[in-house]
């Protein structure tokens, strides 16, 4: 029985209602953006637009009215809630209030407007590789999200860029992923030619001839995403520009896009939303609506897209089960099926010049410069125009090679122009963190690997519903690490997953 | 320019602002039902009714604030505005405003628990025709539907019938319906007997012989569509367990459902619900979401779809057109595709007991039944008690038939088991608009019924559009049919087009 003040009490059910209003409000705001990812005609665009704004703006009002400040102050003024999650709860609705009551509403309209602006631009810019073309605009972009970096670090204490960080991953900053990074890329530098040279030596992989008829992928990943877990009552599965996971915890839509010439891109794509989408499905229930309920932020929610992909559906066990169902369906010579086969398809590195391309031990690569550079340019120590140069030394400098041009370099991603900054390192920090993970796991788990050898992921899952989806947003990342793992991020049990499987 | 006072004109730029979120936040609603209705998963149903019963009171809120009773007053204490748009526009807001802020919050809610409680129920009673099962909560529904429509009454000065039934079409009363409803009863009763004697003596109509593939059928339905004006860019045509048309005016979504032996019921259907989109795609973007840039009601909204689906491809010339097509399409023996076969087919009058399957000769009579037993219910006349032998009373007098049971009886339609009284004259005014437009049509379209020979609806669609659909709420249902036709309604047109194609 809680304790608490009647009028604490009393502020914080108000609290709570506000919240579920509001994260309702987001929950249809997701499901028309999947919508217009999905299904919608072209010419329901600009209306679709008008309707995320109004629910945007409904949903900030909620989050900002005077009210909320009133109700978190009594609410507060009670002293910690005995019981974590309610005590959690409480913070992260200040955090969220704090967040969003700290930027004028004129900052967050030139935002906006000029986030939108610079990524239409951007497409032209990266269409026919003219970075000066889209550089006023990325200049107008970074001005204002370092003002907005400003006036967030000054409300949170945290420095600006921790403070944008922050907003796409709680519990973790430059300080803590810096030394991880730098870590990195001395292990890179000496795996990286090694697996390389053992790769050259070993026999080329077979291809897989399609091609493979598109309804017949679409029910292989369908197939696959219920065997993982996902539930067909509580989600669906479609097609889209881009791979995604939206939708509500009760309603997970994930969506991939299909190569009549080859399968793996959909297959592994769709098994990375499933990921996604069984963290969102294994969410506390209890505290559903509620911010401690929510998933624990970006790079907790890419580990769990990639534990799935990359840790157990590339696993060799996992590959020699799924080789034989892929020869059952798709029929023809079985070389190519073989497990290590598709190992040495699917898991192949190479030093490339495109981010969502790149094999996982190189990706990192990619989101360290991209890292060290968005820092510089929220520091203000690197220009805009020096973006391209710095770009190119950089990868140079990480991957020994350097783009032909600035389509392939740095153009190629959407994030910056879009004035996503501070959201690189979670891809990172989630693939780390899927190591780290399953590390764990096939320590605590009795017959893991047994189980992938017969496709079976219930065992994993199931882990990762007590130690990671359960918790919601009770932890920041470390903290969430260290009650899965026993430890804070530890960048070794990448390193070693990549030393086992590709050195 | 406008000569109103700048106060006035500053509270009408407030209202329109206002009402356009209203809208705005309706379409987003529209999308999430039409979603729910066509692809969401089972288990999404819970979260899905808590978004939508969010944005009905964010709406509801928006249209019901205190400001908005100022700024009309302000709005209206300027005169009225010389342009005929804007004045109509301030009236509906006035309406609107007046008709939500009528009913007690307490109200409202009582009655959507009710009508939800009631609705579970009566599935179950129609599934055991159990009518006594459903009696108690239909009464309660009924009681509160009573106290709305007194409320409505009161503030609107309409008779409390026609307070509900000006939620659903403006611009006309029982006071109009009953007599043209009298006059058709009575004409039935002469026409009937004579078209099926004439039908007795016809050769029965040869069958379809499927099966049909639902991927065909679903490709002719959207090519249909198209052909009828509907663009691909700007809709979509999907499966739902009941068809209807959704969505916004941007981007409009139609349904339908298949059936492998019978394709008629899916392309008529579609047929149906394109002439509800081109309504909807036809409306005045000028007045986009605002009170008078919408549909007239649902009484011209049914017009539009029946002159599609019932006036002109149910005609000699188009079906003589849509046979050929569809002997190309499925092949087999030609005769059954001839125009005058499909006209014996899918023109055939039947004394039936269920309204949704009725021919266009009897559905009158259905509807005029509901028409006099929900008044009688809704002046306190009939006690639910009394429903039952009532209708089956009703029917006979109307059709000389009674249903075996309540499911085919009084238990068939959801309307008044989910609160929805004063709706079903809508059909039939509808159906008797649609007669009237098109013999309209007939008059000033030169070269219509040899489009309609050659499948083209273009010159149909085209008047409609200047007639009915580009006048949006300017004008009430009898207005808007002087507007179009020369007069208000006039069941004479129907009569005498039922007469043309059936005696």
């Amino acid at each position: 029985m809680s304790t608490l003040h009647p009028l604490a009490l009393a502020a914080t059910a108000r609290l709570t209602a506000r919240f579920a209003r509001i994260a309702t409000i987001q929950e249809a705001a997701g499901m028309l953006s999947w919508d217009a990812a999905a299904v919608m005609p072209a010419g329901g665009a600009s209306a679709r637009g008008d309707q995320l704004a109004v629910l945007a703006g409904l949903a900030h009002g909620l989050l900002v009215a005077p009210e909320v400040e009133d109700d978190l102050a009594q609410a507060e003024a009670a002293g910690t809630d005995p019981d974590p999650w309610s005590a959690a709860n409480l913070h992260l609705m200040r955090l969220a209030h704090t967040r969003a009551s700290a930027l004028p509403a004129t900052l967050v309209e030139a935002q906006a407007r000029a986030n939108s602006a610079c990524e239409k631009i951007w497409r032209e810019a990266r269409r026919t590789a003219d970075f000066p073309l889209v550089a006023p605009a990325l200049a107008e972009v970074l001005a204002l999200v370092r003002e907005q970096a400003g006036a967030l670090a000054a409300r949170l204490g945290l420095s600006p860029y921790d403070a944008l960080m922050d907003g796409y991953q709680r519990g973790i900053g430059a300080a803590d992923v810096a030394p991880v990074f730098a870590a990195y890329e001395s292990f890179l530098g000496d795996a990286l030619p090694r697996a390389e040279a053992l790769q050259a030596v070993r026999p080329a992989p077979l291809r897989l001839a399609g091609p493979f008829p598109v309804p017949v992928q679409e029910a292989l990943c369908r197939r696959l995403s219920v065997l993982a877990g996902l539930e067909p009552e509580h989600s669906r599965l479609d097609r889209s520009a881009h791979p995604f996971c939206g939708g509500t915890p009760t309603d997970v839509r994930i969506t991939t896009r299909y190569d009549e010439q080859d399968f793996a891109q959909a297959l592994l794509g769709v098994l990375h939303e499933t990921g996604h989408a069984l963290y969102e499905r294994g969410l506390p229930v209890a505290w559903a609506r509620q911010p401690v309920g929510a998933a624990a932020g970006m790079a907790a929610h890419e580990s769990q897209s990639l534990i799935i992909e990359m840790q157990a559906c590339r696993s060799d066990a996992f590959l020699g089960w799924l080789g034989g169902e892929l020869h059952l369906l798709f029929g023809g010579d079985p070389a190519p099926y073989a497990g290590d086969n598709l190992a040495r398809l699917w898991r192949r590195v190479r030093r490339g010049f495109i981010r969502v391309d790149a094999d996982e031990m190189t990706y990192p690569a990619h989101v360290i410069l991209r890292f060290r550079l968005e820092q510089a340019m929220i520091a203000g120590d690197l220009a805009v125009a020096d973006l391209p140069g710095a770009w190119n030394e950089g990868l140079r400098a990480l991957l020994g090679i350097v783009p032909p041009d600035d389509a392939s370099g740095c153009l190629q991603d959407i994030h910056w122009y879009d004035g996503a900054f501070g959201y690189f390192p979670s891809y990172t920090l989630g693939a780390m963190a899927a190591a780290q993970l399953m590390a764990a796991a096939r320590r605590e788990v009795a017959g893991l690997h047994a189980a992938l050898g017969r496709g079976d992921l219930a065992p994993l899952i199931g882990w990762l519903r007590t130690k990671v989806h359960a918790m919601g947003s009770l932890l920041g990342f470390n903290d969430l690490l260290r009650h899965a793992t026993g430890k804070s991020l530890d960048p070794l049990d990448f390193e070693a997953h990549l030393t086992g499987r590709y050195l």
